[in-house]
């Protein structure tokens, strides 16, 4: 792994610290239209939530409770643990007859500090309805009790939804998921299959065009990636880059974060998939990545690129408001 | 910087990120005893506390408020928030006649999730007193009041509090603060000059040793390290790797880690100083190529070590409580 480094993160005069890794653009019929570093399988984590929620609307299951954009876009999300995603978790749940205690999540306090302080003001305790997954978990119980599925277990590699999950990535993706697949298992405790980068940017090149998959996954594509442009709070939460880069962009941009440094995209306007793995899992990187690509391949105003500077790059600001540095892409990332 | 890669993040059976990075360790004259990567300036952040803390214990002005072990710790510190900090950080300031108010760096809510859940529980606010630096920032409060020198603005790089610190730490470090030295400003608001690796680990075998500095300076030195080795927690907080490594090797281990991947140690025994910057900013990993060094060159017991692996070879557990994989020295880190 000798990628390039593609982030610097400066203070005052001088390059503090710097992150490599690797990134693949690929259009809707698999053809890599852009790259930097190695092509290699990475635990995809996260960024793949809305591949995973297919089977959620392809099921019928999203019908049957009648899920609107912001249930959708929380079946997609790693959200902050805000008051609304945990409010729309456990309204899903309830859809199913269910409650927080179906979710096999595991309970965290908020991922947003505000959020964490609220609930602890409040005299509150983090439940799994504050775990940054509980949107899509609350998905899974979903899709298992629509179909009578006994959602017991739903977390294990074995149980139906699982299986449902990993197939309809696979054939996403095209990446067949077999005996040489490293296969670990996520912080929300479902597993994660290692794919190679190119085949995650494939996938998310189908997500953005429906090139290659049938007219039922084409819809439920569309549909997952419009509840997210409708409602990206729900994506991700207060003043996070995803919610962010759809607030500003809007159905032109599908991006979705993953941990330890992956991040994926969609630009159906252009037809574009996009894959990133920072090397180091940093997602302060990864995002600058994601910007700069973003910047590359999808046209913008002249306002729009003002506004989207300060994700693309951000600057560092110490306690006392006092900017002492920042991130930026690196020359390799400009070429 | 095409440094080695250092660490390695495992999840399941694959590697998921991996980070790279420099260290060098050096002896009492300055000799380098063993390295790995580019010696090169880095900025050393809050790595260097225990020398910035040098003019407090020089001038007399520690002895002037009588500070214990716990307030020179305290000094050398990036503390959690705890509620034990914040209250050690205003009894330094009351000695000095004075309160938060003087305070320059800044507030923050603790940087420890438990502080700031009981903080926010408890309906409190963040002050400057729970900014992780509060202690130093009371340390040179301290230093000017004992020597009537007014401390307003004393975050300011002309101001005398910083000539002082500046002054000793090129001094220990043998490193001259001159036109070509990169400044930067850190979270705190104070100057941060970067220093060579090779020097800021000379600096610390200066620290570990006393060789090569004056008989008060070495008697300073001796008297900083005492402190933080009988009050490890004032150094960092509950379950952190400074503190613990320091209540389990006592004397034998001085650590103090800094903000982007920065961590220095001394240690006495065999009267080497050690000085780490992983290239990405990862505490993560800086504490794992630290630990590796301790295990390379301080003897340590059976129980020691089977306790200290807990640090070493830290597990990356999920929500569930499930190890889900691990990070681990690299092997170039083993060579």
């Amino acid at each position: 792994m000798s990628d390039p480094i593609l982030v610097e993160v400066t203070r005052g005069p001088a390059v503090e610290s710097v992150h490599r890794g690797a990134a693949i653009v690929t259009d809707g019929d698999g053809r890599v239209v852009w790259s930097i570093g190695e092509d290699r399988p990475v635990y995809p984590r996260s960024a793949i939530k809305a591949l995973q929620a297919l089977p959620l609307v392809e099921s019928g299951a999203a019908d049957r409770y009648a899920f609107g954009n912001a249930e959708l876009a929380l079946a997609c999300s790693s959200h902050s643990g805000e008051a609304r995603h945990a409010a729309t978790s456990a309204g899903m749940l309830a859809k199913a007859g269910r409650d927080v205690a179906t979710l096999e999540c595991g309970a965290h306090w908020p991922s947003g500090a505000a959020a964490t302080q609220e609930l602890a003001r409040s005299g509150g305790a983090p439940s799994a309805l504050h775990n940054n997954c509980s949107g899509k978990h609350a998905g899974f119980v979903c899709l298992a009790c629509a179909n009578d599925i006994d959602p017991r277990g739903y977390v294990g590699i074995d149980h139906k939804v699982q299986r449902y999950v990993a197939e309809a990535v696979g054939e996403v993706t095209g990446h067949k998921l077999d005996a040489a697949t490293a296969i670990g298992t996520d912080g929300c405790s479902i597993p994660t299959y290692a794919i190679p980068l190119s085949r995650l940017s494939h996938g998310f090149a189908k997500l953005a065009t429906g090139h290659g998959v049938g007219p039922e996954r084409a819809k439920a594509m569309a549909r997952l990636r419009a509840a997210c442009a409708a409602e990206p709070f729900m994506v991700a939460g207060t003043g996070r880059f995803c919610t962010r880069a759809m607030e500003l962009f809007g159905p032109r941009v599908f991006v979705k974060t993953g941990a330890e440094g992956v991040f994926c995209a969609a630009f159906p306007d252009q037809g574009l998939g996009v894959a990133i793995k920072c090397n180091d899992g940093a997602s302060r990187a990864a995002e600058v990545i994601m910007a700069s690509l973003i910047r590359r391949f999808v046209p913008m105003s002249e306002s729009e690129a003002a506004a989207f500077k300060a994700l693309a790059e951000p600057s560092l600001v110490n306690w006392n408001g006092i900017v002492v540095g920042g991130l930026k892409p690196a020359g390799a990332l400009l070429q």
